[in-house]
């Protein structure tokens, strides 16, 4: 039984602790699914097409993990590519409250869809897609809490803002 | 003794965890008065008179409940009520310390009122406006979280958006 | 229709944070009985009878106050007192966990019996009996954190200890 | 490649909590391994025989489920065994803190394994093995929360006391 | 040895709960500087130069104390100011994780400054400039939660909006 | 003006994040104040005196640490030593619930005693004295948690029981 799990997010951009992430889950699960919500309602600071991009970079490094996007119910789009799990990091007590609202409204949408809980490592904890962006805005060094390519489109983006 | 409680939200819409606060307090109380905050601020998606009548719905199975709406400082509409007590559903931690920061801050506005927390259903911890909105705007199925005159309306409202 | 409140606790010894419950309760209730857990197992430094009189001595001031002890399952007593509530007073975020969880298994158990959680004044938010006979213990003056008797009865207590 | 995941714990005695992470635990790896822990230090309430054959009567439903016991580090025998996970059920915030701290410390033991987080159903939230003997230490009644052959286990144990 | 520490925050407007931790701070440390944050992008109610006159008043009071604004990242200002500490006041468990990030990642910019965390007076828990920007707004009085010309301020500015 | 902190613990037994809080509090305070409470009723695994000769072979590395021990309470012995601030290393959300409700007791029983917060780095957030002595029971190595002389005395104290 070959066994298919999503990582959801916006990526917006992809950070040295989502690749923690995905590494983790690439020796638990045959195949890793990294994918992209739409989430125009959020104003992401990359379009989908950038952030994908960025992603697609990074995780080249995995043969069992791929790339892909969606817009809609994440259960739904879990079920259509026939993963029996969503996998989430966990980083903070606040985390984990939104986290398990959303895992208990997920299984109630779906009870064959389980969401596990992974530990990235602990000096990623810090790390969030919001915090760099305010960083590298206000002018700092995200070397080192992303990859060469986002921190080089992070300052360009925002220049070019 | 009469003793009256208010129910405070935005009631964006109401929910059925919203409902079973409600049911526990009318054991509690000789009349509920659930009223609805007007917080054209927090730009809800309903308006106040949609608000109101999927809440008069919802409460017509009750004789000690009442409905109401409110503007200004919860406190004083509060003591113009007569009421005793506030009530307020307790579902998670995050809820907890904000809830706890309010209800403090109540208190030193006006010391004669009490804020009492309740706890909904186990299954209705996941459960609030926000989410609820969330999914019927993905094209979830929000059955069995409001009750159905609130699952047309949601459906019709974000049709028409 | 005359509702009645159980607050229980092991009351090891009664503390001002009690008595500020308590006080609350008396406003929201037509009757609030105190109910003193036997909780031998939990090795009180206090006999129940001891527990008891300072409770007793501390409860006079309010007219609709008694006062009582049980053993056996909490909503087998509140039950058999015609209760329909246990009070609980709610301090911070560790004392909320266990608190729900007491809660649910209680909803569980009985579930006609409504669990309501008060807030104490803030500046007993770190009140607690276990914390008063530590620094009784140490020598330190417990005076406006327990009734004048309790601190009296502490000093006795640890001194023929 | 053949996963194999550990759950480890007490099991004094197995609850419908625990059965219920472990079904789902069945659906994410080839072989599920529920391993318990001896732990003579904590003085647990059943022998770790009588720990055994509760356990092993309610894993009996499931093919890929296998039960052992164990002394020492848990990631030893997470290494001798194979497993490449550590399973555990989240249920609270004060479980989440508790977890991580192990979890933390036994990647740092043996980076190679992963612990993964699973969340039990709702309505188990509040169950815990201490929780159970307490409320039949009460003479309370604990069927829907453990399995009969446990329940009666309970009553006999607590009467021979 | 001369310590200074610096105090950051948008000081929008200064409340008597910043006042209780500088207080604190002007015991520890030879030099406390208030740094008001522009943060433009907060949409602050009051401008930089009302916020500083604001704070200014307050702060007159104490010889160690004083007045200064940044924009760009909190830790080089910290170290061109040649201060070794950032001052923080805790207040809630959702303020000590959001708090915590900040401070591992202003670590992980320079090692060299350490943040340290005081506890406001248990009864400015529930303070914080927002809740008094909600009440002033909804009519409520508040003083006795922030200076006399900070209230004065409030009524005219929001008066004027 | 000379500023003396005091860092209280049992330190039973000193451990590589104590060391992590110390060091950080020697660059904010002229002098530290090592105080290991003697804590009998705790019934720490080490003795006193063993406790004591741990934490001094660890400080001799700073010239501005001494090492005391204390009994009774710590408000009293700080004030006797003319310290003006508790030190204290905070991990996680349950330190922080159970030091703000200790550090709120002491501020009370001594208004001028200020308790700070310092954060250890990152990798010590599971460390803790009684989760070191459990992996050491358990036959695990505690090298990198624990100095040398440490690790060797828990070994040779733990074969000795």
């Amino acid at each position: 039984m070959r066994r298919i799990a999503v990582y959801p997010g916006s990526f917006d951009p992809i950070t040295n602790g989502h690749l923690d992430v995905i590494e983790r889950a690439t020796r638990l699960f045959d195949e890793v699914i990294v994918a992209i919500a739409e989430n125009d309602a959020k104003h992401p600071l990359f379009t989908l097409k950038e952030r994908r991009e960025m992603a697609a970079q990074a995780i080249r490094r995995w043969k069992n993990v791929h790339l892909d996007d969606f817009s809609g119910l994440l259960v739904e789009y879990v079920a259509a590519r026939k993963a029996c799990a969503i996998i989430r990091g966990l980083r903070a007590v606040s985390d984990f409250e939104f986290e398990f609202q959303m895992a208990l409204m997920n299984r109630k949408l779906n009870p064959e869809i389980e969401t596990i809980f992974l530990m990235p490592r602990e000096d990623y904890t810090y790390l969030s897609s919001r915090i760099i962006k305010e960083i590298a805005r206000l002018g700092g060094n995200v070397d080192g809490f992303v990859p060469s390519w986002v921190a080089d489109a992070l300052i360009k983006k925002l220049r070019d803002k």
